[in-house]
């Protein structure tokens, strides 16, 4: 397939009129082909006309209708074959296997959420019977179910090109809401973007959808990511990405007429405990393990381990001069953009310069552009408790160690902590009433917990948060990965005494769909279909 | 007892050291006793480190003891006897059988929410278990729960001074899902908040909860209300009342370093759809259904019926005709406060200034102050499309009749409305195809859809949606009556390889809670207690 270098605004390829980007190969720095040409505001009015078109058909499809569409997406996506690991590999140099991982991730998860659409889980059907005889008042008939917010914007992200970037978590999770939706690229991936965004609108095609379903759109600068939180036609925005970039789209969204809500996915630096039993008993394993998920595509998690809190001793100094080892002898790795590299030296240089944090290691130089070297701070606990800047997130393969006097400096620095996406307790069973003293603490502070694991894999399923309190997002409700992301972009809508042939089929008496009700209050028992 | 004039912060009485604010009988204007004198930002202060202090506690009560407790509030409410209802008939107008019913109404929401947190629905448990033997990676065991956001503001309603104020459904839903509760008491029935206030403070005492589950502050102007939306401790907040008020907490919530969720259910018209057939066969006995819930309460309803849509003919003027005979014998009726009378005498002199409405009907005179007077105005839709104002709330017994040309003038009306907490259709039989073509306009306008019914009684229950998009509410995901209303204050946390005595009770394996939970996707049959 020969990438065009054109939006699609639904069935149409579609040129732009900005200034172009380029993907960029970040392990030679070359400028890869073709240009993407920027689109504009009246690109934005184009694609939000046709998905507000297209809402009301697209919405109201059959679940299996439905169902069939996210198999099509993901089997179009898997036909792209080897061109879409190649085009990935050049323009976010991250290894070829671990592509194809990220390819299988995007196609289970969208296969995941055909059969979770299917069941019809999500619709949280609720029926409350009508009670003519009731006294002082009869009660009506009352039955509600989840319909879809409208139209949704979603923003790619740079550090998964093909699970959270155009037909990722944000993107699967809407449209399996009922939702159509716009996507703005990401600058870092055009090409990526394009082929995944081709295997979508074929999918819509191919399954005889409104074309407005889906739209593509690319932007250098703030015009066409501003004018989409801004058209009153979007009901929502997904994004996953920087602090900075999250709150410009949470500003936007704040001065419309019509609040929206904004699901961004920001800044977390997951903070992993280590109790003394543990410790003891295992420090190098730990370490192994440690530098294992600090270095994993260089540091590029949102669920990157930046932060560990234990108490000072021998066992933490075997745990420091274990990791310190593992980390020298860390290869250098390319890093996903020039840009991306170079907010990660400049976040290292600032911690090197801080007076509090000593470095306890480096890892290897590497040669050749935007190579990332894994990097070990040290600093103790009255010191982090002092310094707020000591909790930025440092994007890339770089943790900080904070040495604690005391279980109640552990628990001084854990409360003082903002809100994280994970945080992990490794512990023994003589840890378990330490760490049963902080669960609370922990609770408050992050969407995930774990115990002895590590937080970078994020496994896609009915029970994950991939979510958390400000600034691990804007939005602790919700999870952006697993299930329950669909329930963000759903509102319900009741119907009282509601003639029953003209009740939606999710709530007729007769249950036709087989769905998962809660009758009169009570969880219905399920007569399977099969 | 003795009403103090004082501010409740915790299981303290605090005097107020700013302006104070005084019940006034709207059916007399005589000021009542005694003076409540207004809180400060340090009282907001004091509150918060309360609430704040008491979370860990609270929400890990028991399910039965957080259900004994809302039923504990319940009990005292009633044990506060015909003093509640006399004195809130004096700052409210409002007759002693409604107040009566809306205290019966408030008690059985806290025992409905009583028993649904017992039932733990809400708890929303998700379990996908361990595969270790999985290719190409293992998966851990994740198990999902629903855990409180915080401590909650309230700000009480004027219009129902029990069921949506101090110990309304907002208090009762942030509670039932574990949040500690601030409450702004309504400048309007001051005494009326003390004595229900009074009653949660001894309920709490009951049940040995921690004093700061429950606090009751007062204030004149912003500051009370500011600050606490503004403590970082807040984390939610809830709100029913004007489209202005609401706002204004919306952007107070939106200058805070960390966003927080601000449910505000704000104006709503509640458009009527009256259609052929129906119209033809009783435009009568639709003519007094109309009358009686446009006037119910003054007209005070949030769900009050203000805009009636139908097409021009005979059969809608002997509609027209029989409410303007039904209008015009509409006693005045004593109106909550003198603002809102004001306020409601202002709305109706815009509109009858409006030379594209005119006035059908009037009802009859009071005598005394305050006396809200019915008013019934027709427009044209060709009018209706091209004045925005005319879709203004008037708060009080006003509604604005849209006479339409054609279907496709009834779909260009109802396209153009903004959101709305209810729609109405009124349907025969042979009106259900033209229904059904209007619903996908109705679904995405309204939170709740009604047929041949009115939307003045709002039924607490499990389907109830009292909600919509904005400027209905601030946030169209939420209900803030029934029992789905508890799902606003909660946050999804997942527990990875947890060993299962350090899970929540409600994750563990064997299940001891009895709790409905998706089990590796499937809806777990319940092997019932008792």
């Amino acid at each position: 397939m020969t990438l065009t270098g054109h939006m699609l605004i639904g069935q149409h390829t579609v040129a732009g009129n900005r200034a172009a980007i380029r993907g960029i190969d970040p392990a030679t720095d070359a400028v890869l082909e073709p240009a993407y040409a920027g689109g504009s505001a009246e690109h934005v009015e184009q694609a939000c006309a046709l998905a507000s078109a297209a809402l009301d058909a697209y919405r109201e499809t059959t679940l299996s209708g439905r169902a069939e569409f996210l198999q099509s997406i993901a089997e179009e996506i898997e036909a792209l074959g080897d061109e879409l690991i190649e085009r990935a590999h050049a323009e976010t140099g991250l290894p070829r296997p671990r592509l194809q991982g990220e390819r299988r991730r995007t196609c289970q998860q969208l296969r995941l959420f055909a059969r979770t659409v299917r069941a019809g889980e999500w619709l949280d059907v609720r029926v409350d019977t009508a009670q003519p005889q009731r006294q002082p008042l009869p009660r009506s008939d009352l039955r509600q179910r989840q319909i879809p917010l409208g139209p949704v914007a979603v923003f790619g992200a740079s550090n998964f090109p093909l699970a959270f970037s155009v037909a990722g978590g944000d993107t699967a999770s809407a449209l399996a809401a009922g939702c159509p939706v716009v996507v703005k690229a990401h600058s870092a991936h055009p090409g990526t973007s394009e082929l995944v965004g081709g295997a979508i609108a074929r999918a819509i095609k191919a399954c005889g959808l409104p074309e407005g379903v889906f739209s593509l759109l690319y932007g250098s600068g703030r015009e066409v990511g501003i004018a989409l939180v801004s058209d009153p036609r979007i009901k929502a925005v997904g994004f996953t990405g920087s602090r900075s970039g999250g709150l410009a789209l949470l500003q936007a969204a704040q001065v419309r007429a019509e609040p929206i809500p904004v699901y961004a996915e920001m800044s977390s630096i997951n903070p992993v405990l280590l109790f003394p039993a543990a410790l003891h008993n295992r420090a190098r394993a730990l370490a192994e393990g440690f530098v294992g998920s600090l270095t994993l595509g260089a540091g590029q998690f949102c669920t990157n381990p930046g932060l560990v809190i234990a108490c000072k001793g021998p066992a933490l100094d075997s745990f420091i001069e274990a990791t310190a080892e593992q980390i020298k002898r860390q290869a250098a790795q390319t890093m996903l953009t020039p840009g991306i590299f170079k907010a990660y030296e400049s976040a290292v240089n600032t911690l090197t310069e801080n007076s509090a944090a000593h470095i306890a290691a480096q890892g290897q130089i590497g040669s050749g552009p935007n190579q990332g070297q894994a990097h070990l701070f040290v600093t103790d606990a009255a010191d982090f408790l002092a310094d707020h800047n000591l909790q930025a997130e440092t994007f890339g393969a770089a943790a900080l160690i904070v040495q604690c006097a005391s279980d109640d400096e552990i628990r001084q620095v854990t409360e003082q902590l903002e809100g994280q996406l994970t945080a992990t307790l490794h512990l023994d069973d003589a840890d378990l009433e330490q760490a049963r003293a902080l669960l609370p603490i922990l609770e408050r502070k992050a969407g995930r917990l774990l115990v002895n694991g590590w937080p970078t894999g994020v496994e896609v399923c009915n029970a994950m948060v991939h979510g958390g309190p400000f600034p691990a997002t804007s939005d602790a409700r919700t999870t952006s990965v697993g299930t329950a992301a669909i329930l963000r972009f759903l509102r319900p809508v009741c119907y009282q005494d509601f003639p029953d042939s003209l009740l939606p089929s999710a709530l007729q008496q007769a249950n036709p769909l087989h769905l998962s009700r809660l009758l009169d209050g009570h969880r219905e028992a399920l007569a399977h279909a099969e």
